[in-house]
């Protein structure tokens, strides 16, 4: 197989320092999110859904957002970490997961432990959750099938968006380590970042914590850092980007008649042609 | 097979006033467009190209335009209109072009006399087309095989994209209508509209003509119509619009450290789930 | 959208005869069955799977049986019957193969009150069954949500294939039907037919009924007819038809060093071009 | 990236000994293929086409034909090489094709100096070619996009097929290799192998060569071998075997009203269990 053209995850995580990631839905965001700066890319569920216009709750399938991620990654040269939901279904489907994903030159998969089909964690209250003891076993499946040593799983616990205490959440999170995980992913959609603090606190580092500050907007990367975080998702605010500014872009033309007034609030088409690399691609022709 | 759950191209025309087209990529900006107001949604091939990160040069398949093309019209209400390129080869290719948009829902298409591959009208000067008897068969083909006599073939000549006549364009939107083309688009990449307007005073209305104003931005609507256009498509500004505002968005959280700044020019999360449709959806598991 | 160039499902049913159904994996197979007579085709998710070497066992997605059974429609007069396995998740999972199969231009489906993840009924002995009132509310979905009056869903029951009574497989088809069902299927893989005799024998013609008989192949048609059903659906045979003949024909080629041996028992290239319909094609260029 | 779990063509011809290549349209085939010996599997473009009975003429998308020779591989312990027809068009589309194909794992493609569209060997008797230079041109893009040193491309000329001399045959060959192919295909639909053999007698030995020999069926592998060929490639028998047994069983079940008279010449469920390495899989949830 041909040698990669990007950098795998686990390798990224090495090189120290913060990890950001920002969510996107397509190889045009992720290579916009990498020319930021961040140093890989989430391909989002719920990004991905909602660019479809359907519902994040395992509607689209396991190949239609492996072809995105995919698509992702073939354009970047930063690693993708791929939102994989439940793992699709049970333990041969995640092993199915795992080999496809690989395959498709992803370095780093992230699962859940909710039910399949799954709905989005920012919906409703009481989600159910897989016992722990299955979502463990899925965790080992996916460590057993894959095929390069850097391949990296992380295990994301949605306890504490189902309502349950941050003490389960850390007895999760210990037994997910333990069939081997290689990092833990805990998820709040509480107001103030208080659960995970909480959780922080007492995570004894054995393997890399990785949140995503959805509903705590103003938690300072520097103090993420600090509070022993080693990896963070700005999961969705570029596809909320996306919306806001198609809708007044929209809007604008179709009322003033022209687009006049929207030109000097979006780029030209030279900065289009640049993000297609059009005069890399224009050099096979010379 | 099941009943459209969305307008045909043809009624929509028909139904009479001008009809403004905005180019999309996916189904989350064709479903923004239509709540701005317009009539239908054009699967632009330089959107759904950038937004893999690749040239609008042949590069994609048709494969891959026509899945786009069918997310967005799983979408909507209105109709899309697809961007078909050169048709993606000879005649053989134009007719299973018609057959699998038909059979994906699509309503009209648009096909341009540039060959195969072709390269985005906006870049170079000198583009070579393919000869009038060459691509009039491929309209006659085109219109052989469609199913429904609603379907709708746009034949787009790029004679003054490739610096020719209005003269000649004009004896070729003549021999495309000849052959059975619907409607006429006529593109210029001239800054002003003068060329186009000059086709129009002599365009003596046996098909209806569409019109492209990415490099005259000043055209109003009014105007346009007054000079005798039917449709126009307002190709780009969208991709536009998500490059400026995704690149701003993604520097200002990376720069900042964390979301505070962008969460006020950003939709929330409940309006992504709006146009996920989710409630409408959760009724399904009520 | 498009007039449908072939027979909907729910017609061909209504015009009386027994409705004999082949199972296949692609285009070619079914255009073959066509061929023989029969009057619909079975995209059977044991072939299709099998045709990619993978288990029948929800592991490929919706996504990838629905484009086999397009591939399939698109090729015939006749119409595909496509075997939905559980329905590939929740209600809302339901909700979404209906939409997608229906736009595709499919006009029956068949959905199984097994569990998420299924595995293929031939495997084990006592797979475990969705509760009647959740398939139920499945059918109920399915039927909820189609577009189109003539759309046809049988519900399958397993019943029989876990173990359970004729009388529990009544009732489950009573309240299928109840739900909406149009029509049953009532699987056995035990050796002889002498359950699903028995099921006939108890049903009082609410609904059509379809059978499958793998594992009793001496049922003649007129007496399988006599019993009361009025479908059958030969699932596999073409399938284990290819592995046999390809074993015999690679391992001959490669064992005498030539094609000679095999020449006489296999088609002609002139044979393959009338299956691509090749004239057909070359009258667009001529 | 992953390591690979299969062998790289590179590496097979390396080996030593005749390449023999078996043509198929989907991992079954290939897996069947593999058991009976063979060292490889052509993703052929007529049996991949064929199979959705479409001809071979570039109306299926380089999208559809990497997905089928992905399939194939993944299921592979032994090198698909892929039939990449002209390379889908231009020098940009050959860039794409062999970054697209490397990307899944493909390991040798071929691409023939027909023009695109292509139109299959055995039909008609004059087909157009690419020039020299022209398709030089693609062999040189091809061999500087790929990313691995092992990444094969075979250049096949349709010289003899065309009419042209062996001469030309010849002067295409030594073109292609001084641009960069890792082997030449000689193709010719006579009747015999004279062509072929004049052409290869004449053959300096410069780059392995590979032939097809669809229209000389008794040339035994001894004397291929002898002759100074270094790979054969059975194209098509698989595909016309599976014509012929889907044929003769559908038939025979329809015709006799019940599937007893087909039992013993077709493969049990237990065989297609095996073929879709069920034990393996159940593994997993064990």
């Amino acid at each position: 197989m041909s040698s990669p053209r990007y950098a795998c995850f686990r390798s990224v995580l090495k090189a120290g320092g913060p990890v950001r990631v920002a969510g996107a839905h397509n190889a045009l965001g992720a290579v916009l999110a990498q020319q930021a700066g961040f140093q890989a890319v989430w391909s989002s569920s719920l990004e991905v859904s909602a660019a479809r216009c359907l519902p994040d709750a395992s509607i689209l399938t396991m190949t239609e957002y492996l072809e995105c991620a995919a698509h992702m990654q073939k354009a970047l040269g930063i690693p993708v970490v791929a939102d994989c939901d439940t793992g699709y279904g049970g333990n041969m489907n995640v092993a199915h997961m795992v080999r496809e994903f690989e395959d498709a030159g992803i370095t780093a998969v992230c699962m859940e432990d909710k039910l399949f089909p799954k709905m989005n964690s920012f919906v409703g209250d009481r989600q159910q959750l897989l016992s722990t003891e299955d979502f463990a076993a899925k965790i080992e499946t996916a460590k057993s099938v894959q095929s390069s040593e850097d391949f990296f799983v992380i295990a994301r616990t949605e306890a504490l968006i189902s309502g349950m205490s941050v003490e389960e959440a850390l007895r999760r999170c210990h037994a997910y380590c333990a069939a081997g995980a290689d990092a833990v992913l805990i998820h709040s959609k509480s107001r103030t970042n208080a659960q995970v603090l909480e959780f922080l606190a007492q995570w004894d580092g054995r393997r890399p914590v990785v949140i995503v500050p959805t509903t705590y907007p103003d938690w300072h990367i520097d103090e993420v850092v600090a509070a022993g975080v080693s990896v963070v998702i700005y999961a969705n605010q570029g596809l909320r980007a996306v919306v806001a500014s198609l809708r007044h872009t929209f809007e604008e033309i179709y009322r003033s008649g022209d687009t006049t007034s929207v030109e000097d609030s979006i780029a030209d088409i030279g900065d289009v042609f640049e993000l297609q690399r059009l005069s890399e691609w224009q050099k096979l022709d010379a």
